[in-house]
């Protein structure tokens, strides 16, 4: 659908469940997700969604992962209260990326950084360059969910 | 190397090559990369490298990917003309995903778009909302490779 499409002009559209029918899932029915600051252009974090995710964060405004390591349904903030809420869901030319483009509270970064890429590499060396905006203990001290 | 240094200061590096060494490649020894334009913060598009792609775009200062469909290096612009040139490369907190941040000439997608997300998903539609800068077969007519 993605590819046969690509030529259509800008306003051609098609029914969302039609296009998610289209994703290419890979094996494990995931879908890679950038996370992009909606107004700031910062690249947040990287992440993946299945088709429950995506209809979640769709229906909700705020962004739900899949999380592989803990094999489940992952609600951006529900344990930090860093939560995203969803300004835009884009799909790639060939329907096998997405680019979400959020509202983050706070950081984004398990760290406690704004975003995750706080490794720079330079000429010999990986230096970080980003310091945490909270104290990532504070981040996760409360262990009921919200 | 990434997990256990998560809490250093800002300007804690270490050798590129440990970096590299330690960078989670997947099975087929390939790591996802963002492209985002330096300036303006546009997500252009997801590709792959490998090991050979990254110290070959660190070197040349020419963004070089690994064709998945070719199973070659992918010299971004070699076919185009749209190359990119990198302002810097990043890592993630898990060491799984880089960000590379470019300068890229004219459209980044196939499609002759700017960039790869032209597909919004709103309501219960997905719309293509942008326009290609260029004919994508301009794009590739000269069929001696750059």
């Amino acid at each position: 659908m993605f590819k046969e499409n690509e030529q259509q002009p800008e306003g051609f559209s098609v029914a969302l469940g039609e296009a998610l029918d289209n994703l290419a899932l890979n094996d494990a029915g995931l879908i890679p997700v950038i996370a992009q600051q909606h107004d700031t252009g910062e690249v947040l974090m990287f992440a993946w969604m299945n088709r429950e995710a995506i209809e979640e964060t769709l229906r909700t405004g705020r962004v739900c992962y899949y999380s592989r390591s803990r094999g489940t349904l992952w609600r951006k903030g529900e344990s930090s209260g860093q939560v995203q809420t969803l300004r835009e869901l884009r799909v790639d030319c060939d329907g096998d990326v997405l680019l979400a483009r959020v509202d983050q509270t706070g950081p984004a970064c398990h760290t406690g950084r704004r975003d995750c890429f706080y490794w720079k590499l330079d000429g010999d060396r990986a230096t970080i360059d980003k310091t945490p905006l909270i104290d990532p203990a504070e981040l996760y001290k409360k262990d009921t969910p919200k």
